[in-house]
């Protein structure tokens, strides 16, 4: 006999939030963000010249279906792209819909399988800060590994800054787009 | 009554060549570039004042499980990243073992999903040479939609130059490999 549980369990969605019209660039590139929760995040590299450095990383920009859309990193020095990110915030954030499985069997690079380029500055976080408690929240809710990573790592709390968005979502080129719309837009 | 076809079909590998002990950090590199088949391609650019930008690019090293390490692009100018490179062709492009689903419940950061970012200088191949055949035969074999993109958009093939290698498959950091290593090994 199955025990009752009363509270409610908090999971990861596994019935994600259906595909937006590609045609409101807004819904698209929220979408992406929030739907998605790695991607590769490229600063600016002190140990090869100034090379646009990309490497792999977690993010989350918010509770499952509840992103916000701006994405939070939890990230260490011992990593070149934490230490690029003091010495210089440019980066950028780029995410594909490929990911997601929602492309069929369209080539990635085809326009019509969404992608979104997040250019700005990565910021570190005030420690114990409202922000900082909020980033934790966030992405330890979808990447619950996160609690365990070793303390002597010194990881801390990032988030970019938006300035810039790239979004390809269909053919005709990329999808004109503000970061205010984009952050006013409601999931 | 199906119709009998004698000649071979040639298809996308659906049983991936096996990953690699991680210790061997040419094999596991390797492994990585040759059965993932698209990544984020980061360059300087020129619309941002310079930023990192990555990129969704398809590209591809080989023939299915026969790729020889040296990533291709078929790009075009109508997309920041080959404008971009052709001003500056320093770039990287980032892979993620978690894409090709053996990295089980891991992390896509935990360091034991494998990860690499190849940085070097992104080149237009000559037209009409020997390597561009290569790369063109290579990359539509992975990407069989390729062959029917617009001609108006004027795609070109593109290669990068690998100078350095940035290879985490494990615990305790970066793997040491150089690019001799690396182009060396027989898959």
């Amino acid at each position: 006999m199955e025990k009752k549980v009363s509270r409610p369990i908090k999971r990861v969605s596994r019935n994600p939030v259906s595909k937006p019209d590609p045609g409101n660039a807004p819904a698209s590139a929220r979408w992406l963000v929030s739907q998605n929760s790695w991607g590769s995040l490229s600063t600016v590299s002190l140990e090869l010249a100034g090379a646009p450095f990309g490497n792999v990383v977690s993010y989350s920009d918010g509770l499952p279906d509840e992103g916000q859309g701006i994405p939070y990193f939890y990230l260490t020095t011992l990593d070149p792209t934490a230490k690029n990110a003091l010495k210089d915030p440019r980066a950028s954030l780029t995410l594909s819909e490929y990911i997601l499985g929602t492309c069929g069997k369209k080539d990635p690079m085809n326009p019509s399988c969404g992608k979104i380029t997040l250019t700005g500055k990565l910021k570190l976080l005030e420690s114990k800060s409202k922000e900082e408690e909020f980033a934790q929240k966030v992405l330890f809710a979808k990447h619950p590994e996160m609690s365990g990573w070793p303390p002597s790592h010194n990881f801390r709390f990032f988030k970019l800054e938006i300035e810039d968005i790239f979004l390809i979502n269909a053919f005709g080129g990329p999808k004109p787009l503000t970061v205010e719309e984009y952050l006013r837009y409601k999931l």
